[in-house]
């Protein structure tokens, strides 16, 4: 899964039905310290995350398999809000 | 999902029956002030989508779960048509 | 789906037997006008694709949704023959 | 299959329910020689793999298809510890 | 598919049962010339491949459309051993 950062919100009222009372978030994957490092994406939130929050996103077919994203079109989903990252014996992030 | 701006569309005669009736679309990926930056790919349109307007696309499987790209050989699918984009607490697009 | 154009052809006499009576061609990913910029990367043609032809290709599991394609462990699939780009309101390939 | 070797772990008390009882690790992509090349990533652990140990990743749908994944939103699992590599006649790594 | 050479083993005892009875290759992405370009990955073989040897990849859940990795956790896999490649009206790779 990739490490992100929630970094804002997206709009869209005209959209396939299916994806009708979906939650929409401006991600950007980040580093071990939680830093953005990537380009903008837009995934789904299953776990009330809100801006500046560290989260996972499952990207693909995995993406639907949350219930909340079964059969919907999306292929990516944050499925999982970080508390802290160890890496190399260092705690690299810890959500404040 | 990737944000992505229409830039124009693409016609072809023959492809494979599963095709048949559906619009194909040239995109290009955004950034979140919703300008293209990346390379053309060509998405199925389920929204009535039009050059110049920024989208959502899902890719690969995901590409198939709406009700027009079922079982369709398609891997990119305009899902929804963007309003606005907020990062950082601005307001980084907004559909004119 | 990506733009791609077709550069050659490959043959592979030891194969899964369900590859058998499959087209392998060499494409290479392709710009709005047609012109190859990508890497060789091989894919099953299922619309008669010839050298120079400017095609779609879908990849993943969309890859095998087409009758030819179907169960069959491949990743690219050619689905369709362009016969025009238009881009930012020109014509930026036609096919000859 | 990616070779990725482990590098630390991750923790997150809010996630999808699907997550409850999968133990998350931090992997980093590896030349043949096991050393880290690449960025963080987050896998789902099925060997009881630990810091340091090189490993395989598999990714997307195929991330699904180990028994404690089954169903699950992630995209990434270890499913092997490497042993040995060898590349052109050498052993580049082998598990110490 | 990605074009790629063999160019070296995998060895790994404690694996998920799935993987059970499969041979671990290491391939290099390659050129239409079959020279390796690319990082070293892992595949699982079904064509009885050997270091030196040039190949089709199929990967994500394509992988898994052979008889023998049918289910696996596996996301790529040789499903063809080249014997030629032609690009530009050029025989770009001959087997030897």
């Amino acid at each position: 899964m990739l490490i992100a950062r929630v970094v804002g919100s997206a709009v869209a009222t005209i959209k396939d039905e299916k994806l009708n009372g979906t939650k929409l978030l401006v991600v950007r994957e980040a580093n071990a310290r939680g830093e953005p490092t990537g380009k903008p994406l837009v995934a789904i939130d299953t776990v009330d995350a809100g801006v500046g929050d560290v989260v996972l996103i499952a990207s693909g077919s995995s993406a639907r398999q949350t219930s909340l994203t079964k059969d919907r079109p999306v292929d990516a989903v944050i499925m999982a809000l970080l508390d802290s990252l160890e890496v190399d014996g260092e705690i690299t992030f810890r959500k404040s």
